[in-house]
């Protein structure tokens, strides 16, 4: 199966970039991306020859100590993040702690972090717990997502929405919802886990003051990777730190009993930083050194476009769930199925890999390095079997296997 | 050069396990432990087929998602805690975090955090940052180790100690100061970064309530593994967790939109677990398995003793900081030198590898399962020709140079 399409695809050769398992359409990348073919080699440099020959002066010869900014830098230009913003550190939910303090330490004469019930769940838990840990009379408002603009008022403090819901793949404008944000004087929160290294994100650009992403998913970093955090430059003279660790310190060896916090986004660093973690994250990134993200985004809308239609030609039975302008979406679709989860295991027997979220979503990530269109045809076409013959319902399979 | 005692060594076998680079005597293991030799090969199968071929399959197919339980009952064996009590997660300074906000829950009517000074900086800071955030009137008391026992009063909420003292390894008596901290009512929790691993520990017979660890110092987990956490089994039920995230919650996928915290010690697990890390600090664990501690710790006290009088015997100039007693001393020996830090940089140059506390600390990290005691003697050989020829000495150095 081909498509005329991949002939003219800018990006058709990074393919060759990743180790994608033989009979495997991974539709996943946005839960767990896939290999770097270059990983395994820098990962066992970095363990046989940093750590087992170099020792303890890894931290000096091999730049272990700077890769937090180094890797965080690499990350600024796929999210449009100034130079010396953006760290690499820690987990996305803890990243989230930190920017939640630092955001309301902004506004102290306000007290509500207002969310979205689309929100993935660990950023509306770690508000929670912030809320109960402080005690002083904050509250997390959850609202409908489509209810989010018009929340937007005076009493706000901080506006944390994810870029693009894990769910639907339904993607916000980042720039509108920033500027009401700043018109009421709140500030601007945003979680790329979906976005970041999934299209072009404009930090900058789009006014946000804060962000947080995740390492593992289209940034190819490995199970678990570090995330990432940005703070825009112009609270790096006030940002508070509460998880003051002696790697955000000024001055982390000179061993001082008192705390004094780093330069800029550098406070936000909290303990000794996982040196093999950043260092697979930081080879995953050279994946992206010679992409062009307007190239990258035209491949994903193209990729999202194709699989739209298709299913939408050939398996009647599932309902989109989302938008269909792609201009609203990342670079996922999803559709409602009531056996949501027998499908997809299903799909997963077969060779397509995508996501069952609860209670009904069916999810599918299209990652344009490594995926291609006839990919996507191969996809729709087990898709369209599995449904047909209802491959699906694990009786009717039994009862088919004994027929024939 | 060899020395007798290693032919009756019943760990000497022991060093083959590790990779230590040629001409190297490396007294840095409790700053970095050395590769054991397997780990690459695990490393590599976690990288390459773990991941790059289960992808998104990993977290059931290779249980990444317990291996923070898995490691910590692993590290629960060699640091006297009961099963399921340990968790193998973020780092120290982050768990630092956890701990001291669930002991102030378990004393909301006090408000003093008792440390020393001789604490690790970032224990300290890690107070010094949830004071502040919470901003109710909490006092971090940091008074001088030897007034440690006498501060202990009724005022005291939490009384937080590094069980070894990073610049002079001297160990408190876990079991008295806790039995005092009991007595008065406060919480005992400590940080165990220079013991686990290095002797056996004894949480739960001497009655800790809390504890924290390092995993890349005595455990060898590589550069910035993952950290350890430890909570009494009678704290399990009312355990107040402030970094609410989704994988301490009772059921991660559930995607429910308000936090429920996971039975037990899982509740303080927060973002999604390094595998890399978690994977590294799993297989430097395998060292262990067989190791009996009374043995590895009688052979630390055989090689700190032989170190300590061949040191004093050979090498006047150095004056030991640190207690004599070989019961109140955790695996390391040091000594003060008012021009510490060259000393340390031309034993470095000679291929032995200490370490520099400032203001005048040199400090010897010893490591039973990957140090003989013929070790030990060259490391006093180079130490004494470096001190006689003054060869810490720039100056001295070059002087001699030209005249040679």
């Amino acid at each position: 199966m081909s498509h005329p399409l991949d002939l003219t695809d800018p990006l058709a050769a990074k393919k060759q970039a990743f180790s994608i398992p033989e009979g495997t359409i991974y539709l996943d990348g946005n839960s767990l991306g896939v290999l770097p073919r270059h990983v395994p080699e820098r990962i066992q440099a970095v363990v046989t020859r940093e750590w087992g020959e170099s020792l303890i002066r890894g931290w000096n010869d091999h730049g272990w100590m700077d890769l937090p900014a180094r890797v965080g830098n690499r990350i600024a230009r796929l999210v449009g993040a100034e130079p010396d913003s953006v760290i690499a550190a820690d987990s996305t939910s803890l990243n989230v702690f930190k920017v939640l303090v630092a955001a309301l330490a902004l506004r102290p004469d306000r007290k509500v972090i207002l969310s979205d019930s689309g929100n993935f769940p660990t950023d509306l838990y770690m508000a929670q717990g912030l809320r109960d840990l402080l005690d002083r009379g904050h509250e997390l408002r959850v609202v409908d997502p489509a209810e989010v603009e018009a929340a937007i008022g005076e009493d706000i403090a901080v506006v944390m929405l994810t870029h693009v819901d894990y769910r639907t793949g339904r993607r916000y404008d980042m720039k509108a919802i920033a500027e009401k944000t700043h018109a009421v004087g709140a500030i601007s929160f945003w979680d790329l886990a979906h976005s970041a290294g999934a299209f072009q994100v404009h930090l900058a650009a789009d006014g946000a003051d804060f962000a947080v992403g995740c390492g593992y998913k289209y940034l190819n970093g490995g199970p678990g990777a570090p995330a990432f955090l940005y703070a825009a430059p112009r609270h790096h003279g006030t940002l508070a730190a509460p998880l003051t660790g002696w790697m955000g310190h000024d001055a982390p060896f000179a061993f001082d009993l008192d705390y004094r916090p780093a330069r800029g986004v550098d406070r936000m660093r909290v303990g000794t930083p996982p040196i093999l973690g950043l260092s697979a994250l930081d080879a995953a990134l050279d994946v992206f050194d010679d992409v062009d993200m307007e190239q990258l985004r035209a491949k994903s809308v193209s990729l999202c476009e194709l699989f739209l239609s298709e299913v939408e030609a050939r398996c009647p039975q599932l309902e989109l769930a989302g938008p269909r302008n792609p201009d609203e979406r990342g670079s996922q679709i999803s559709f409602r199925f009531e056996q949501g989860y027998a499908l997809m295991q299903a799909l997963i027997a077969r060779g397509v890999i995508g996501d069952f979220r609860a209670p009904d979503i069916v999810r599918f990530g299209f990652t344009p390095l490594y995926l291609s269109h006839a990919d996507v045809l191969r996809a729709v076409a087990i898709l369209e079997e599995i449904l047909r013959d209802r491959l699906w319902d694990r009786e009717e399979y039994k009862r088919r296997q004994k027929v024939t």
